[in-house]
């Protein structure tokens, strides 16, 4: 640890695949998502869109569209970003700026205790998702970030190399 | 403020375009791309590639390849992140991931006392960039990361709205 908690939080942050069985209150996970919000986007288009998923009978459906369905059942909430077409103007950009949206709600869920893990198999059946979940024809699903109280204080792995910095080529 | 330095990095960091005439060092910039690499990558591909370009003959050349060049110009040190061909496996994820890759180096810049901003409009010349920098063929460019001292505080704006979220539909 040092006084520096941003740097703390990026270095800390680890997916969390297991959850407490305790709810996450709503204004958590408002503050979360709104979290995500600040990201920066191209033009401040800000094309990202959420669904919330939590407990019951839409969660065990979601969970049944994906190999990782177990972290879905164990997982109080699950936040579904999209891209919204209706707001994009560059799909590149866009799905940068919604990566980053997604790095500070994993970032804003680790300052406040959450942890959670970026689920991507599951766009394999983006179509099963929309539909299940009624989202606007516009939508098209880009992550869905399963949230939570960890069971247990995670390991902290050794620092990745940082690969492939070329200064002033 | 709160007690909570991650939301506050999050919810104060803004674009910062101009920057004192003061060089960022090398250890400093290190530590940012570091907490880039942080992120998350689907398979933990890490598909990000940096090169660095400081003050110089290239920056200036560098600079003439978008109608932002002032900014480039201005800012001591300029982050340029690639995706790497050889390590994708997943356009729309890798692009994710560089994203959230693209955020933490936004943030630990922030969290270091310093400002920057995301340079989109310049992928209309990536070919240019690449050949300038004599980047491998491999590495498409996806954002150029102005950096460097702020010349001010600047004034935070309002709270954007959070858009579209949608609970248990």
């Amino acid at each position: 640890m040092s006084d520096n908690q941003v740097l703390d939080a990026i270095h800390a942050r680890r997916s969390v695949r297991e959850f407490e069985d305790r709810d996450v209150p709503d204004e958590i996970i408002e503050k979360i998502i709104e979290a995500g919000t600040w990201a920066p986007s191209g033009l401040n288009n800000q094309p990202w869109r959420f669904i919330v998923v939590k407990k019951g009978e839409k969660k065990g459906a979601l969970a049944k569209l994906t190999h990782y369905g177990h972290i879905i059942e164990s997982a109080p909430v699950c936040i579904l970003v999209f891209l919204d077409a209706k707001a994009s103007y560059d799909r590149t950009k866009d799905i940068m700026a919604i990566g980053a949206c997604n790095q500070n709600i994993l970032l804003g869920a680790h300052s406040l205790g959450l942890g959670g893990v970026w689920l991507g198999e599951i766009l394999k059946k983006k179509s099963d998702v929309k539909e299940l979940l009624q989202a606007p024809a516009s939508y098209e699903l880009m992550a869905v970030l399963a949230l939570g109280y960890p069971t247990q204080k995670k390991r902290t792995s050794s620092r990745k190399d940082a690969r492939g910095v070329t200064f002033n080529p």
